[in-house]
Order: structure tokens, then C-alpha cells, then sequence
């Protein structure tokens, strides 16, 4: 867990992207215990996409080009709330080694070019500057196995947040979670919370 | 690419599951080559997320549990379809270093639990073994760069695959797509139709 915050009184707009079908599961608790922890003096947005319903299906053809994604009337809250925002907070479950499909498809249809980056020549350039993150997932792989494994939250991190120009100020990773202990769970949320209050 | 196919005569049943919004794309011109150029002794059946509006977002609560979802029937004909190929092959373009969401979402909710695997402990082991696969991606990076980077299809081929005891026979990666000349494009589609005509 990377945990350095130097963001001192800062009074922040904070969105929170919510990825979990249950809100009674532990990515729930996790949400909870993060809203609950966060200082009053911060804005707060949650974007929860399974109440949503958020269609998470690219779509774009001749008619309807990809260029043109960054002004589809569909996606615009969102679009504005990540403007709005100066710290991203995501909370997912890894499933199958990564994002689930419904936020990869989030990441999909509004981190578009023209928004989130544009390309000079084959580069990406990132629109994000200036904003952070804190990545939150739970999984059900031993620790000690992780690093051997591909994704588990790095293609977000490494790879989108970073060419977006957003920095990752923080990483929770709370693994093997179907076989742990509710002293183990509560002791992870016990280090969100702790963690949340420093925001 | 890895190109050693020694399945001689056998008759197959194959499964194409394909993923692009538009059949125009080179996606589609791949799909094309593909079907056309399969050895007609061969049974093939298509699966088109797009076509067939896949909702990609995987649900379940207390009253819907995660271990019924392999008899979910709202994706029995895909079970079904997976259970009677010998050969899947998968069609899709990278976006954000991965699987479109569609695609990931038809994962998360098609290859579960009870059906793709079972735990036993800590480990899961495969279901679908003795079936093979071609996976065959287009993306815009420069193929220098992608050893270095996080998933570019490794997620499927190396994990999600590997668990569920398919095996990977061929992968065909075709890069810098969107800078690349329609000479090159041809090219790439000529060996994947020498490739198809091995099978």
C-alpha cells in the first residue's frame, strides 16, 4: 500500500466509481466505509455503474465515428463529473484478473480521445493532469501469487490513469478474500478507513 | 505467431466468438477471411456480442448467487455453445491494453464457476479440457512496445484460458493498426486466411 498524502486542507471534489452488482458484499463495506471516512470538507460524487445500469457496450460505426465519442450526450455526466472531480477513488473486484466487464466497458466509452487524451502521432497525450487516484480491489488469489499474475488492477493503474496523465497516489489491493476471516475483513476496512481519513 | 496445427483431418466444431461494433472494421474483414476460408468439413457456429446485444454485466445478490450462475439460462445457449466446440477462436480489438467490456463481461458471465471450473482450495481447476483456441487481436501500438506493457490479450491467453484447461494452438496479434498502410492490411488478412485453411 502506497501511502503518501500531502494534499494537507485541500478542500477536494472527490468522485468514487462503484463496481460491485451488491452493495451488501465487502466492495459494499469498502464504499461505506470510505463515505463515512472522508472529511466533511470535501465534495463528494459517487458513481455506482450497476445502479446506473450503464450500458457498458462501445458502440461506433460509419455513422456514428469514434472521434465524435468525446460529445456522445450519453456519456456526458460522467465525462463531467471525472472534470469535476481532482481525486478518483475506484472500488472493484477483480474478476477473472481484471476490471469487471461493466467498468471496463465504463473505461471504454468515456476515457475517449478528445476527452481523456489525444494522439501525437502515435503517442497519447493525457487531458487528466493535475488529478489523482486511490484503486481499491478485493480478489480471492493468495498475495504472494499476485505479482506472477497478469492485470489485477495494473492495466488500470499502470496504463490507463497514466497515459490519462492522472496520478495513482494510492493502491489497496485486500486479496484471498473468500477464505478469509471476518477479523481479517474488518481489519482491511479498518486500513480504508484509516487511509480515507488522511484524504 | 505460433503456427504448429497437427489436427489433420479431424472434424471440428468451431466456435468464432467475434467483437466489434462494426462488421465494416478490419475486425470484420478478419471475421470474413476467417469464415471463408475454414475448411468446409468443419462445423461452425458464430457468436457476435454485438449482434446479439450481449448484456455484459455480470448480477448477483443473495437471492441470486454466484454458484447458480452456470445454470443461468439466460446464457445456457452460450454454455452450450462453448461445451460443443473443440475450437474457439476469438476475434477482438485491444482498447485501453484489453478486452473490449463487452467481451470481458461475456467472460465474467459465461466461463463461471460450476461450469468452466470448480475450486478445489485455493485452486481452480479447468473444465474444458481438450479444447483449443486461436486468438487473433488488432490494436494501434507499435509491436515493439507491447512486450512492455499489461495485458494486450496475456489476460485471455495465459490466464483466463490456461485456467479453464483450453489451449492456446495460435495467436495472431496485428499491430499499429491504425497507421498502418492498406498493403499491410492485406498482408495481415492473406496470413490469417493461410492460418484458417491449416485448421
Amino acid at each position: 500500500m502506497i501511502a503518501i498524502y500531502i494534499q494537507g486542507d485541500r478542500i477536494l471534489n472527490i468522485v468514487i466509481i462503484f463496481t460491485h452488482p451488491n452493495q451488501s458484499s465487502f466492495s459494499g463495506a469498502i464504499l461505506k466505509s470510505v463515505g463515512e471516512n472522508l472529511s466533511p470538507r470535501h465534495n463528494i460524487k459517487v458513481i455506482d455503474l450497476y445502479k446506473d445500469n450503464f450500458d457498458s457496450r462501445l458502440r461506433f460505426d460509419e455513422k456514428h465515428r469514434r472521434r465524435d465519442l468525446a460529445n456522445d450526450p450519453s456519456t456526458q455526466s460522467y465525462r463531467d463529473a471525472i472534470s469535476w472531480a481532482d481525486h478518483l477513488i475506484f472500488i472493484f473486484p477483480i474478476w477473472w484478473g481484471g476490471m469487471p466487464g461493466i467498468l471496463k466497458g465504463f473505461i471504454d466509452r468515456v476515457f475517449v480521445s478528445g476527452f481523456a487524451f489525444h494522439y501525437e502521432g502515435i503517442f497519447p497525450i493525457g487531458h487528466l493532469k493535475g488529478k489523482t487516484s486511490w484503486v481499491i480491489t478485493t480478489h480471492d488469489t493468495p498475495f504472494l501469487a499476485v505479482p506472477f499474475l497478469p492485470d489485477y488492477g495494473k492495466v488500470l493503474k499502470k496504463f490507463i490513469l497514466k497515459i490519462c496523465g492522472i496520478k495513482l497516489l494510492k493502491s489497496t489491493s485486500i486479496p484471498n478474500l473468500r477464505s478469509s476471516s471476518i477479523e481479517t475483513r474488518q481489519k482491511a476496512l479498518n486500513r480504508i478507513a484509516k487511509e480515507a481519513r488522511k484524504i
